[in-house]
């Protein structure tokens, strides 16, 4: 009906990464995660209210075009949310994805690519809160926004998307609560964002976050500037995670640049370093991606990726990949893409 | 396509209860069954077979806008059928609404709110069957339904949609199956109606109905009245539980008022008594609503309820709730409803 | 939006099989598969890319009638697939049918019917793959394509779409791996169809491929020819499963017609015979079915059945459904079925 639009994302592809274990075998696959954007299904509809206010809503699945299996381990695991938008902004209550997500989508030349910081910070991605409250404003250049969750991951099945801390504990104002803010300041040529996330655990989180005292908090900040036909964006991700095991801290540092060859190809190009607080295991990222616009609703790309992991690190280049420990992984991923 | 039409609901909100636990702690929460409905995701059609017969088919899907999980613990939880409508009534096959879900439409003001008799009975607003043969037919002011069901629920995974009862069981007729029955008179000032529901059991089916033998009775009858603007509505259910622990009987008796205060502002109210029999393990439920309609799609509501258990009931006030056994409970609901 | 086609097959009925059991007990159910056709909802797309060349979605969720169930333990179980569409045939990348599944299209009188040879082998309209480069190519009367799976089924849930073998494995190129190919040559008055399809094992796969060396193997033959308003077909599916506990081998004959005995009404009939090399364990299927076209969308149909087991046979004549070994097991099937 006119009410409803139903849309998605079609991203699927090969991709082949080498020292996947400690042996150094390599693999080949048809990713799961993402190829350059996460596949997704969705509904999502507006109704005007008058006086500029409308009602909105949506209902965003993810899933792995590789096996059919839906995301997040949920059925609307991308987003489902209603609300209301008017001059003052949006807000919205539901499962919905927070200011950790939105505050890189301009400086992040990359996006959640195979081969991205995602693969570094699997949150990033994934940066969404069920049970929250969001609002989000943009004011001239100025866009502000926050959400409040009251139980931040209903889902126990584990990884990103199943960190088992569902919350609204009676009696405990602090497990699973989660609170991010940003600020942003965006112009065409240039902008700077700034956001600050902050989640706290209870008994059998993931992630060493326990206990209503445990929290893992990220604040980031970055910028991007177009120079002619380029646009170059960088930033730097701080993670400190109070677990059970102690303090955790780390810097994630990333810059890259957007360039279009040609009319239909684009070059984007990506460094990334993570830096482990007190520790060796530090990795750095470098990927390379063409993409070729067969419209504007459809393009193939190929991506070059390589990430380096010192000491024990064992990062992998590929969005929920294996590699061994310390090891260099290498990685080439070719796909399709296609809106609709 | 213009062969089906993609429907729904969203309705999500805040809730706060007290005395949620034995040390009547409360909780602040994004409830996850509902608001003052329901949230869903339907696909449905008719296609006009000539001679004023009908194809239908729905597909519904229920979430929780909290998490985005789906609902009844199964894809299509609200409903999955096909069936043929002619003026004759209609007939479906699937799994769907059975008559106890029919019953009480008009009768009960309140619906499936959050704060309801639904909190008291959470079968009422998960009144489907399984593998069911379903009738309805008006004639003029007269309404008469039936389902029949060869096996009432296949879902094992707890709650009241998920009873562990797939019934289909080789040589044994009973095992499972579900019959029920409506007979409703209806006119625009005024009506009654009534229902017939008799579920069986089998081995490790839920609510003590672990065989054949066993089963859960639910009889109801209601009216509603219109006087001027008002509408009044009043009932009663009663159950009779053949577990394998013994008897267990229980009246729920209910009456309310849907009065719109002004044109965009409606107010229900109601109050509910559960009596079980033999037993001081008693609840009464008040509970109002102010609703005001942002438009015909969408509105905002505030609730209020309060519900009292004496003796040992634990019935909470929100549907899915806890409740210290033997606590009165109060709670407030602000919330958001949208249709597409 | 005018970019996605949603659309479907709902199909369910009621069913009666005898002998279901070593007892000799007979059920009455809805059945959960299939009733002439198993249900669906599909989202699918094409765009044009200009030079005749098309970029092509699709995401199909099967799903029991019976009890709102998604199908294929998973979301998207029937297809999830993106891909590109030209003169040169069609490619494309995900979870999708592979050429054993589109082989028997036009020989099989029967399609997937509650009763007909997917009883006798389940894999026929399951056979699918995940993580799969398909291909497919129509040029004049010859058709050709083929499916290379990296890992051919990441569900562990058990049944033919849940066999535990999700492959990509590092450093074992054989692992889950799966390879298919047809070969066609299809007038409107005749045609033949030949196919080959094996598939690897690994670590805690099902039916016995317990390694990558294990496989299982299925050549199809098969053809048609139209006398008249007639339509015969027959084939052969031969099989050849290379277990951990060692080789078995089978053939499976199946002949069939299909008769408009008027405009609206089709009789269909098919007669079938597995032949389990080196074992007693035959099995011999009679089906007929009769369909009353409501419409073009909408039909009616009854099928008899019987399927005659020898020896330990136990295949069931219902697709899903169990009979005692070695036992004859009659059948009768009434649905209604809905295309959108």
């Amino acid at each position: 009906q006119s009410n409803v639009a139903v849309y998605g994302v079609l991203d699927s592809g090969i991709a082949y990464t080498t020292n996947t274990n400690a042996a150094g075998a390599g693999v080949t696959k048809i990713p799961t995660l993402t190829g350059s954007l996460p596949s997704r299904l969705g509904f999502r509809g507006t109704e005007d209210l008058g006086d500029g206010l409308q009602a909105i809503f949506t209902l965003e699945t993810g899933l792995g075009v590789d096996t059919g299996n839906m995301g997040q381990n949920r059925l609307f695991g991308r987003q489902a949310s209603v609300g209301l938008k008017g001059s003052y902004g949006q807000i919205a209550l539901g499962r919905q994805v927070n200011m950790t997500f939105l505050a890189t989508q301009k400086a992040d030349v990359m996006g959640p690519n195979l081969f991205s910081i995602s693969s570094i910070d699997l949150y990033l991605p994934n940066a969404r809160s069920d049970n929250s409250i969001f609002y989000f404003g943009r004011f001239r250049n100025v866009s502000v926004g926050a959400t409040y969750s009251l139980g931040r991951d209903s889902s126990a099945a584990g990884g990103p998307a199943g960190t088992n801390c569902a919350g609204e504990v009676a009696g405990n104002a602090k497990a699973c609560r989660q609170v991010t803010g940003l600020l942003a300041y965006e112009t065409e040529p240039y902008g700077v964002s700034a956001s600050y996330d902050i989640m706290y655990g209870n008994a059998g989180a993931a992630g060493g976050l326990t206990s209503a005292d445990n929290s893992d908090k990220r604040v980031t900040l970055n910028g991007y500037v177009k120079l002619g036909e380029a646009r170059l964006g960088a930033g730097v991700i701080e993670r400190s995670t109070r677990a059970a095991t102690g303090l955790q801290q780390s810097d994630l540092y990333y810059c890259g640049i957007s360039y279009p060859l040609q009319p239909l190809l684009t070059l984007d190009a990506q460094l990334a370093r993570k830096d482990q607080k007190g520790s060796d295991a530090d990795a750095t990222l470098l990927v390379a991606r063409l993409t070729y616009h067969l419209s504007k609703r459809t393009a193939t790309y190929a991506s070059l990726g390589r990430m380096q992991n010192s000491g024990a690190s064992a990062i992998a280049l590929d969005a929920g990949g294996t590699v061994g420990a310390g090891k260099t992984q290498n990685g080439l991923s070719l796909g399709l893409r296609h809106f609709f």
